[in-house]
């Protein structure tokens, strides 16, 4: 079934599947990748989120404040470079950089100090931190996000892929309004252009995640829900992080701790699920215009 | 100078430097990078350039046909993963992840096989490989490229930053006759907007230049030209690249290997100049729309 999809994208005009786990766009298959992601800024666009855009690389010392690297030591990419000894330069060019499997024969490398982004809206927690947020602020990026996973499959899990954030960080009250009105203005255009999905409990891919006690807690008290096509890919999710980014990075809203929550679109799984409905020609898409009422 | 540059921009709204050599924005700045590319595509469009959207990470042994890790390995940054055995990760996450200087501990990584793109037009040249060109190819896109620099310095030298390339492919008149164009292009809406630049012949910034061949052909027969704001900043350049890459990735056209050339557009580097010459405040900037005559 897998094989299938992939041969039926892999004939398809303007997409490539990369085999180190990514995709290529141009034509069709770019327009409908513009499509969505402007039918997710028109979104943000009613909740007057401000657009920002973030680099690939975040300190790894901010994401080590969310104790990310024992909760998902699996899925970290690392950006790594030479040692700039000119000598351990040369060392590393002036042989054969690679073997026939094409694994690069590293020299000396040195101290690695970043991390690729693994989630858009951890960028936003940096950028605040400190801060005293007077009214509720909402916020909207577009971060190229990097994950390693086990195998990869077109569109459906990538290496590297597109994910669209509207973030709110506030009062708990501001957050949970935010929150319900997004999941409601996503299922009713869902419903509208009729692609089907079913919206799940879910909790982050903990490693260990019975030792996690942050997976104990998604589990007692669900605060992740999926938008889940086909009973099997989600293609987005709705998240209450409650005060847990206020606390981690020092911002805070009505004299406490800030509640922050986020409504998270992946790209590639998007394309995906309308290529899969409606086909993967223009002619059978829906329009992906929602205007407000 | 520097500093002063750099602290003039570090209060301007909407414009964040991340002390990992890497910039942020929203509002006006971002407004300016949003400006900025359109103008580009506008250039492209002129050249009926196919768009692309590229991922971050290019397969090593792609890398390797252009000789890339003998010429510039000081520039190199590869994504680095941990070794996937449960009890690598849990010896990684189990343990105090970082060093009070930021320095990530690392256990066990798995081989490393790519590399984070660090030239925007590669891509092409991966993607088309093998193919005859029956007329000349005319393509664009906007890369998030990534170089190790000895120092950066804010919009000017960065970890990671965006390029916009314009790539024709094609005879060797055909690319002449295209980058011609390109350059006139550039260079009267430069003039018009009153933004000084200099065309300099460049080379590339290969490792031990004076030990490359390819450093002494390009020093022989100058086939990069940069546009140089203030006698300092390439802000952009114009290549010609004979037959390098049709050679490499045995491109063809009418019967040989294809030629190929490229306009290349840093933003953040726009950025930069066009805020130096006109100031930080939309109010300032010309248009930065070019019609065509």
């Amino acid at each position: 079934m897998a094989a299938e999809r992939a041969a039926s994208l892999d004939a398809l005009p303007g997409y490539r599947w990369l085999n180190n786990g990514q995709s290529a766009f141009s034509g069709e298959p770019l327009d409908l990748y513009r499509r969505l992601d402007a039918l997710f800024t028109g979104w943000a666009a009613e909740e007057r989120a401000q657009e920002y855009v973030f680099p690939a690389l975040i300190p790894a010392r901010e994401l080590a404040k969310l104790d990310y690297f024992r909760s998902f030591p699996q899925l970290v990419t690392f950006p790594a470079v030479l040692d700039a000894d000119p000598r351990n330069l040369e060392g590393f060019g002036g042989r054969d950089p690679m073997d026939p499997a094409g694994e690069v024969h590293l020299t000396t490398m040195a101290p690695i100090r970043d991390v690729l982004t693994p989630v858009a809206c951890y960028h936003f927690y940096i950028q605040f931190q400190g801060e005293n947020l007077e009214r509720p602020r909402c916020v909207t990026t577009l971060a190229t996000c990097f994950r390693r996973e086990e195998y990869y499959a077109p569109l459906e899990r990538q290496w590297s892929f597109s994910m669209r954030e509207i973030v709110c960080l506030g009062t708990a009250d501001e957050v949970k309004a935010f929150l319900a009105r997004c999941q409601e203005r996503v299922d009713r255009f869902l419903k509208r252009i009729g692609l089907p999905i079913e919206w799940t409990a879910a909790t982050d891919p903990f490693f260990n995640p019975s030792r996690n006690p942050k997976y104990l807690m998604q589990k007692l008290d669900p605060v992740k829900t999926e938008m889940v096509f086909e009973r099997r890919l989600a293609i987005g999710s709705v998240n209450f992080h409650r005060n847990y980014f206020g606390e981690a990075f020092g911002i805070t809203a009505a004299g406490e701790a800030a509640f922050s929550g986020c409504v998270a679109f992946g790209l590639e799984r998007w394309m995906k699920a309308v290529m899969t409905q409606f086909g993967t020609r223009p002619q059978g898409w829906p329009s992906l215009v929602d205007r407000p009422e």
